[in-house]
C-alpha cells in the first residue's frame, strides 16, 4: 500500500518534513520513492517578461538544474542508505500538472507532499500547487502541513 | 510520527479502504486509533423539514447511535486484534466540524480519511466533508480516494 512513493519537493522546509514521513513509512513496506522536483515555468516567465535575454535565462536554467541534481542525489542517498530504491527527475513546467503527469506516468501507491500553507484566524490554508494534487489526483495523498509541530 | 491516528468513517466503501491504510501503519509504529463517526446534523433536520414527529425522531436517532456503536465495536474489535489500542467516539453534528473539533482535543499523529470523489472528464472531485477537512485540519492528513484500484 505504500510500497512506491511518489515525493514532489521544492527544497522547502515543509517538503523536508514530508521526506521525514517517507522515511517512517519504510516499515510499513515502502521500497522505491520516486523524487520529483519541478523548476517552475513561471520564474522564467517572470525573467522573459522582465526582459532578461535568453542567454542569461539558459544559465540560470543550467544552474537550477545542476542544484536540483545536487540536492536530489543527496536526498537519494539518505533513502537509499535506508533501504528504498530512489529515482530522482527534474522536469521543467508547473509543478502541479507535472506531479500529475508523473503521477499517471509512475503508479505511485501514494503521493506524498507538502503543503504551503498559511494560517489565517483559525484557518489554514493549503498552498496552491497541493490543492491542486490533492483535487486532482487518483491515488491516495499524504498532506504534511507546516504547522503545528506535532 | 502515524502514534496516534484520527480515522473519521460514514461507514461507506471508501471509509473502509481507508481503515486498510490504517492497518498497514501498524508496522510504521501506528499504536491508537480513534475511530469517530458522526451522526449527520443535515439528516436530522431534513427529518424535522418533512415534517416527522419528535418521537419518530427520537427512534430514528437511537437506532443510527445503536448500529454506529455496533459497527464501532466490530472495527475496534478488528484493530485491537492487530495490536492497535482504540478508542470510538459517536457525536452528532456537521461532520467536517466535528471532525476538526476532534484533531482539536485528541492531537492525533495523523488524519486518515477516506474521500467521496467523483471523477469527471478527467478530474477527480474531492467530497465536501474531505475537503473541508484537509483545508482545515492542521496535521498531516492522509486522502484516500476512491479510484482507482492501485
Amino acid at each position: 500500500m505504500f510500497k512506491k512513493i511518489l515525493y514532489p519537493t521544492d527544497f522547502s522546509d515543509v517538503a523536508a518534513k514530508a521526506l521525514d514521513y517517507i522515511k517512517h513509512l519504510k516499515e510499513a513496506g515502502s521500497q522505491e520513492v520516486v523524487i520529483l522536483h519541478v523548476i517552475n515555468q513561471r520564474t522564467i516567465d517572470g525573467l522573459m517578461r522582465h526582459a532578461v535575454s535568453d542567454s542569461h535565462i539558459d544559465t540560470w536554467l543550467k544552474t537550477a538544474k545542476t542544484v536540483a541534481q545536487e540536492s536530489l542525489a543527496e536526498m537519494g542517498k539518505e533513502l537509499e542508505a535506508l533501504g528504498f530504491s530512489v529515482k530522482t527527475i527534474i522536469k521543467t513546467g508547473f509543478p502541479w500538472s507535472e506531479i500529475l503527469n508523473l503521477e499517471e506516468q509512475e503508479a505511485p501507491s501514494i503521493i506524498v507532499i507538502g503543503s504551503h500553507g498559511r494560517s489565517n484566524i483559525g484557518e489554514i490554508f493549503l498552498g496552491s500547487v497541493s490543492e491542486r494534487v490533492i483535487r486532482r489526483c487518483k491515488r491516495p495523498v499524504m498532506v504534511i502541513k507546516r504547522e503545528p509541530a506535532v
